[in-house]
C-alpha cells in the first residue's frame, strides 16, 4: 500500500494474576496497528486505574507505572489518528465516572452517526471532552437506565450506526462487543483459563494463549465472575467483514476468521498472476506488505521472486530533511532498491494497493533509475475508488486516483510499463467470499446508509483544541 | 504556617494582542499558589485551544506551546492538590464541547455540594472524566436551557454551594464569577484597555496592569465584544473573605480588597506584640510567610528584628533522604538558624500559623540546638481549630493540634519556653474587622452550612484511578 | 544469526553546503550497525562543533540541534557497545583540543594494542577520560611532531594493530583510513562534487551520491581545499575483509567491494543447498538477516520459499517480561511462526549463523510447537569457533556453541531433524575467495597476532564508572 | 548585587556509609553556588563511579542514579558558568584514568596560568576534552613522576597559580586543598568520625556535621585508611581570602573563617550608615542578598526596616517575554515593590554591589513608578572597578560602571536621589580587616600577578564547540 494506512487495535483479559503485564505484551504484538497513542485501564473489583499517553508502548509503560495498575481486569488500546489531531485528550481506553461506578471503554472502528448522537446528547446538557467518535457510547451507556451493565451496553450499542470492535471493562466485568456487520475483526483467546479479547491472533500468540475463536458479528460477550455469557442482541445484518484487513492491515501471522492471513494473501498474489502475468525476468515485493502477495505471484507465474528493495526499520514518524531536496526522499529513507538485482531487468513490482498513488509513482521512479528496463506494477487489490467509513483512515473520495482515472491512465500517470489491479472477482475468488466481506472500498457500495457527513464537516464540529 | 498549604490561583484577559503570553506571565507571578500542574485555555472567536500538564509554568510553557495558542482571549490556572492526586486529568482549565460550542473554566475554591450535584447529575446520566469538584459546573452549564452563555452561567452557578472565584471561557467571551459569601479573592484590571482578572494583584503588578476593584461577593461580569457587563444574580450573603490570604497564602505585594498585605500582616505582628510581648534579646521570623508580621512584633516591642534563619529556596517538593535520619531534617532542608544571631538569646520566633503542629515543634528544636536561652513561639493568627471546606488544604479535624489541646498544653507539647497565638479579636483589630472576614477555621462557625461529608467519604467516591 | 551482534557505522563529508544535514541523512541509513549512541561533528575551517548522546538518530538529532552544527565538513557515528558499557563517555565522535588545534575521530573497528599504547602514554602522563579504544588515536596525533595533520595521523596510525576504519576532521581537513588488512569496511562516494565517506553503499544510496570505489585496505586519503590526496603509507598485509559483513552485518542493498551483499547471499544460499539439502516441503528463513540465503536454498534445491515468520519491528532493546515466564518469550517478542505455514510440515529453517546457540533452540523449538514435522536448521556460514578481535562483539571462545561441539551435537542440543552448515569452502565459493577475507572466526587462524588480552582482562583496566 | 554573579560549591566526605547520599545533600546546600550542572564521584577502594549533569541537585539526582554511586568516599560539585558555555563537557567532578588508577575533581576557581600550562602540555602531546581551567591539574598530576598521589598532587599544584580550593578523590583517599592566597573558601567538619569539606559551613549544618575549622590557605589535607594528614607544601603568601563571599555569595548562616556572615554583613550595613546616612523615612533592602546589610543600616540610622520588595523564588534562569515589552520587565519577574511601603516615602533601598548597573538601574526606577518620593541607593560594598580573575564571574572592565564613572555620576546615570557606597575603609572595619581579604575588585591591586590574558582570548583558545 502507498501510504501508511492504520487503525486502532484492542486488548482484554478479564480475571488474570497479570492481567496489566499480560495486557501491554498484547498491546506490544498490536503495536502494527497504532503508534501515537497507547493505553492501559485495569480493575481490581472496586476501582478502575489508568495510564495512557502519546508514544510507543515501550515508550509509554514501564516497571512503575505497570505495577501501580492493580487488579486481575485490563483492557488495553493503541491507537492511530489523523495527522494534527495527535491528542492525549483523545488517547484510549477513554474513562468515566457515572451512576453505577466507573467505567473505561476501548476502540476500534468508527462510529457513523456519533455526530447525530453527539449533537442528541449535547441537546439534553452532555458535554464531551474529546474530539473521538467514542466517547458517545459512554454517555449513551451512562443516560441508560438498564439497571445491569451490559442491558446498557446493549441498548447503547443498539443506537450506534458503523463499525466497532469494543471492549468495556467496569469494577468487575469485561464486555466484548463486534458490530453485526462485523466490520472490525475481534477475536477471543483462553490463556490458562482467563478469557483474552485481541483484534489480532498474533496478540495470542505471544502470551501463548489459545486462539478459540472470533467474536461473531452481532455478538456481545460478557465475561464476569458468573463465568462467560454471549448474546446476540442485535437485527441480523449481512456479514461485512474488511477485507483491507485481509490485504494489508493485519499481520500475516494472523488468523481472519480462522484463516491464515499469509495463505490468504498468497492466494491474491496467485489470482493476480493469472488475471495479469507479465513477461518479466523477476517479481519483487514493495516491503513489507506485498510480500506474500509477490510469493504468490511468484508461485503462479513460474518468475522467479527477489527481495529487490532493503526497507530501513529505524525510520520514525518524522526526520529532517534536507534543505534541498532529494529525489524521491520520503520514500528513500524507507525502501532503497537492490541494484544488482533490478538493473537490466524486466521487474514485476508487487505492491498491496494503491491510495493516492504518490508512492506508487515513487517507486515506479526509484526502479527506473536502478535500471529496471521495464517494470511492471501490480496490485493485489482492486481499484480503491470510494473512502472508507468504517475505520480506515482512507482520503476523501477527490484525493483516490483511481476514483477519477482508469486502470490505464493510472499506468500512464505512474509511468510504468504496465499497472494491473486484481479484480474483484479475483479478490473474492481468493479469499473465499464466503465468509462475506465489506467490499465498499472498492464498489463504492455501503453494507449500511452513511450520514452526508465529509471529513471536513466533521472537522467543523470540532471545538476545542488541545495544543503539544 | 508549619505547613505549606496551598490552593490555586486564576488569571484570565479578554482582548489582548498576546492574551496567552500575558496569561503564563500572570500565572508566572500567581505560582505561589499551586506548583502542581498549571494549564491555558485560549480563545480566537470560533475555537477554544489550550494546554495543560503536571509541572511549573516555567517547564510546562516552552515558546512553540505558547505561539499554537492562538486568539485575543485567555485564562489560566496553577493548581496544588492534596498528595496522591497530582493527576493530569484535575488539571485546569477544564475544557469541554457542549451543545452551544466549547467552554474551558478555571477554578479556585470548593464546592461544598458538588457531590450532590454530581450524585444528581450521574442520575441523569451525566459522565465525569475527572474527580475534580469543577467538573459539575461544566455539567450544569451545559444542561441550562438558557440561550444565553451568561444566563446558563448563572443559573448554574445558583446551584452551587461552597467557595468559588471562577473563570470561563468561551469562544467569544470571558466571565469572571465570584461566590456571594467572597470567600476565594479575585480582582480586576485594565491592561492597556484589556481586562483582566486574576486571584492577586500581583499578577496584575507584573505584566504593568492597573488594579481596577476587586471582583465583589456575588459577582457575575461578563466581558465580550459589546463590553463589560456587571451583575448581581444571587441573594446576598454575609461577606466572608479568607482571612488565611491575609495571614498566610496571598504574596505580600498584593492588594487585599484594596488594602496592602504586608501592612496588613505587620498589624497582626503589632497585635500580637501588644496581646503577648516576651522579655526577650531578639525577634526572629520563620521565613518567608513570618517576616511580616515579626517585623511588626519587633516595631510594636521594641526588640531587635534579626533573620535568624536561612531559607533555602532550591528545595524541591521531594528529595532523597539518607537512610539514617538527620534530625529534623525535613525543615532542615528548607530552614537553618545563623547560630551566632541565636546562640545565648532570648529569642521570640514569628509564625503565622500552626495546623498539626509538626513543624513549629521541628523549629522549637532547632532554635534549642542552635544555643537560644529561651524560645518564645508567636502566631500571627488565632488557634486553627476547624478545618476549612471553601478551598484550603488543612487536615481533618482531628488533625489539627489546636483543636484538643489549649494553648498551654501546646507549648508544653512544642517544648517552647512560652506560645501565643493572636487571639481572634486580636486579628480583628489587625485587619478591620469591617472587610468581614471568613473565621471558620478558627471558629468553627460556618458561614454557610456544611453538607455532611468528610474528606474520608469524597475519597470514597472517586472510582477511576489515574496512574503516573 | 541468534544473538543481535553489532558494531559501528561511520560517515563523513567534505565541503557541502548541507554537510551536518547529510551526516545525519547518512548516519539514519546506518543506523543497523548501533543503536546505543550517535553523534556527529562539523568543522568550518575554524572550529569544530559537535552533538552525541545516547540514543537513535532519529532522537537524538532535531532540527535546533542539527542547525547549530556549522561548517561545510562533517563526521559521524552510530555505536554499539557491549551491555553494562552504555556509556554517554564512549559516544563518538570524540572531540579534543591539543597543540594544533581541534580533532575529532570516529572509528569502525578495535584496536587490538589499545592496552598497551595506553599503558605506555599513561607511563608518559597521559589522562584517559573514555574507556573506548579510540581515544588512544587521538593522543599519538597529539603527541606526534609531525607538522602536518596527514602525518601527525599516518605516524600515529603506523603504531596501530587492529581493525579500524578511521574518519577524522580537523578545522579544515577530512582524513579517512583504513588498516592495511582492510577489516572493517569504509567506501568514498561523490555528491555533486562533495567527497563522501561511508561504512556502507547503502548511506550513499540515500542521499544520492554516487559510489566512487572502496576506500582501499591501507589507503588513507586526505581531503582539504587542495583536493584529494590518497596514499600508501603502511606495509602490505594479506587482505583480510570481514565476511561477517556480507554474512549478517551489512544491509542487502550495500555492495561489498563493489559487489552486492544480497546476491552474494543469494549464493551462500545456493552454495548450502548444494551442500547439505534437505528432502523438505518448504524453506524459511530466520528474518530479517536469513532472508537472501533461504532464497538462495530455495532456488537451488527447488524447494517452496515461505516467510514462515512474522517479525515485529517495533521491538525496543528492552521490554518488561511477565512474571511467569512465557515460553521462549525473549524471541517470541520479535518473531512469530505462520502456524498454517509450519504445521505438518518438513521445514528448512535458513539462518546466517549460530553463536551461542540459545536464540537457534529457541527457534527450533517455536518451529517443534506450531506442528512442523521435520525441522532442518541451515546456516549460510561455517561454524562460529573462535572470538573476534576486529570489531565484532563476539562472545569468548567458551561461549561459542561450535567451540565446543561437532554439528551432530549440535544438532542434538538444539534438537532438529538436522543441522547443517555452510563449509568454509562453500562459503569461499559463493563469497569469491579472491576478494581476500579475514575467515577468523571460522578458523581460530587470526591474520595478525593478537595481544593476550581476553575480555575479562579489558575489564579490570576500566577504572572509573559513568552511573546513567 | 545587580546581576546574579555566582561561581562554584564543593563537598567531599572519606568513609562515609552513605557517601554518595551525604554528597548530595551537601550540594543541596551548595546549590546557591551553582545552578548550571552538578555531579558527583565516589570511589570504592576500587573504583570511582561518577554520574553529572546539567541541572539542579534535585533533577540530576534520582534515587537510581544515587544508588548506583558505590563507595563510601564521594566529592561533588555545582557548577556555574559564563553564557554560551553551559556544556556538558565541563560539568565536574572531572574523572579520569592515568598511570596509577582513576582520579577525580572538583575545583572552586579560577587557574589564572592555565592557558600558559595547556601550551606546554599540547606542546608535549596533551590532549584536552574539556574547555575548563580544571583539566589542567589532571594532567599535570597524570605526567607527575611521583609514586604517592599526594606528592603527585602537591608538586602539580606548585605549578598553578590562581584560584583553588580542590577535592580530589581517587580509589582510596580524599585531598583537599587550599590556595596559598586562600581566594576561595574551604571548610571542613566531623560527621560522627568521618571527614567532610565544603565551601561553605551551611552544607555541614544540613548533614548535622560538625565545623572543625577552614581548610587554611596553603593547606593540602590527605585523609585515607591512616588517617588525617596536614601539610603545608607551599611558600607563604600574604592571604587574600574573597571579600565578596562576604558581601555576596556565601549563605547568610555560613561562617568565614569561623565568623558569622550574617553579623559581618549587619556590620556592613552600620558601617554604610554611619558613612552615608540619609534623611528618609524607611529602609528597604533588595532582597535577598541586601536584607542583612539593610537591616544593619537600619539599627544604626533608627530608620525604620520594611520588606519593601517581594520577591518571586519561582524564577527560571529563562522565561518567555512578551513580545511587546514591559517595563523593567526581566527584573520585575523577580521583585516587585510593595506599593503601599514605598508610596510617597523617602526610601533607603540597600544593595549589595553594583557590577553594570543595569539592575540597580531598574530598581531605582521601579521605586520612582512606586511612589517614592526620595530614592536614596547604598551598597554595603565599595565600588567595582576591576574585574576578578579569582573565580567570580564578573565582566571585563569595560563594563563595570564604577571603572568609568565617579559615585556621583553613577548617581546621575541611575537616576536616584542620592547613590552612596561603602568605603573599602567602612568595609575593612566592618569584616575585621587583619582576617586579610583579596580587595582586587576595588582596588584593582591584585595579590598574584595576572598574566596577559582576557576573556576574549581565552575564547579564542576553545578550538571544539559542543552544541546542546
Amino acid at each position: 500500500m502507498d501510504e501508511a494506512k492504520e487503525e486502532c487495535g484492542v486488548f482484554g483479559i478479564y480475571n488474570h494474576e497479570e492481567a496489566p503485564n499480560i495486557t501491554y505484551l498484547g498491546l506490544y504484538a498490536l503495536q502494527h496497528r497504532g503508534q501515537e497513542s497507547c493505553g492501559i485501564a485495569s480493575s481490581d473489583n472496586r476501582n478502575i486505574y489508568f495510564h495512557k499517553s502519546l508514544g510507543l508502548v515501550n515508550d509509554v509503560f514501564k516497571e512503575n507505572t505497570l505495577s501501580q495498575l492493580k487488579g486481575k481486569n485490563a483492557i488495553g488500546h493503541v491507537r492511530y489518528s489523523t495527522s494534527g489531531e495527535t491528542l492525549l485528550k483523545n488517547a484510549q481506553p477513554l474513562v468515566a465516572d457515572y451512576y453505577y461506578g466507573s467505567i473505561s471503554v476501548a476502540h476500534n472502528g468508527n462510529l457513523t452517526n456519533a455526530h447525530v448522537i453527539k449533537e442528541e446528547l449535547e441537546e439534553n446538557g452532555s458535554i464531551f471532552s474529546s474530539t473521538s467518535d467514542t466517547e458517545v457510547v459512554i454517555h449513551l451507556i451512562a443516560s441508560s437506565t438498564e439497571s445491569l451493565l451490559i442491558d446498557r451496553v446493549v441498548s447503547s450499542l443498539k443506537r450506534l450506526k458503523g463499525a466497532y470492535s469494543f471492549l468495556f471493562l467496569s469494577e468487575k466485568e469485561v464486555i466484548a462487543a463486534r458490530d453485526p456487520f462485523g466490520f472490525r475483526p475481534l477475536v477471543m483467546g483462553n490463556l490458562n483459563g482467563s478469557v483474552v479479547f485481541a483484534s489480532e491472533t498474533c496478540a495470542l500468540d505471544l502470551i501463548n494463549a489459545v486462539y478459540l475463536r472470533d467474536v461473531e458479528p452481532g455478538e456481545v460477550i460478557l465475561v464476569d465472575g458468573e463465568g462467560i455469557k454471549s448474546i446476540f442482541p442485535f437485527e441480523e445484518e449481512k456479514k461485512s467483514r474488511c477485507v483491507f484487513e485481509l490485504i494489508y492491515f493485519a499481520r500475516p501471522d494472523s488468523l481472519f476468521n480462522g484463516k491464515s492471513i499469509y495463505k490468504l494473501r498468497i492466494q491474491m498474489g496467485m489470482e493476480l498472476a493469472k488475471e495479469a502475468n507479465a513477461d518479466a525476468d523477476i517479481v519483487i515485493p514493495v516491503p513489507d506488505s506485498g510480500v506474500p502477495a509477490a510469493l504468490g505471484f511468484a508461485k503462479e507465474s513460474g518468475i522467479d521472486f527477489e527481495m529487490g528493495f532493503t526497507r530501513n526499520h529505524y525510520v520514525g514518524r518524522t526526520f529532517i530533511e534536507p534543505k534541498r531536496a532529494i529525489r524521491h526522499f520520503g520514500v528513500k529513507v524507507k525502501l532503497n532498491p537492490v541494484l544488482d538485482v533490478i538493473k537490466g531487468k524486466r521487474v514485476v513490482v508487487v505492491d498491496d494497493s494503491v491510495v493516492r498513488g504518490t508512492t506508487s509513482k515513487k517507486i515506479v521512479d526509484m526502479l527506473k533509475l536502478a535500471g529496471a528496463k521495464e517494470i511492471h506494477l501490480r496490485l493485489s487489490s482492486p481499484m480503491v475508488t470510494a473512502p472508507c467509513f468504517y475505520g480506515i483512515d482512507t482520503p476523501v473520495k477527490d484525493e483516490l486516483i483511481a476514483s477519477k482515472y482508469s486502470e490505464k491512465e493510472i499506468n500512464a500517470k505512474l509511468g510504468a510499463s504496465s499497472t494491473r489491479f486484481l479484480s474483484l472477482d479475483g479478490l473474492r475468488r481468493a479469499v473465499c467470499a464466503e465468509m462475506n466481506f465489506c467490499e465498499a472500498c472498492f464498489s463504492g457500495i455501503y453494507p449500511q446508509a452513511i450520514y452526508m457527513e465529509t471529513q471536513e464537516n466533521r472537522q467543523l464540529k470540532l471545538f476545542s483544541k488541545e495544543i503539544f
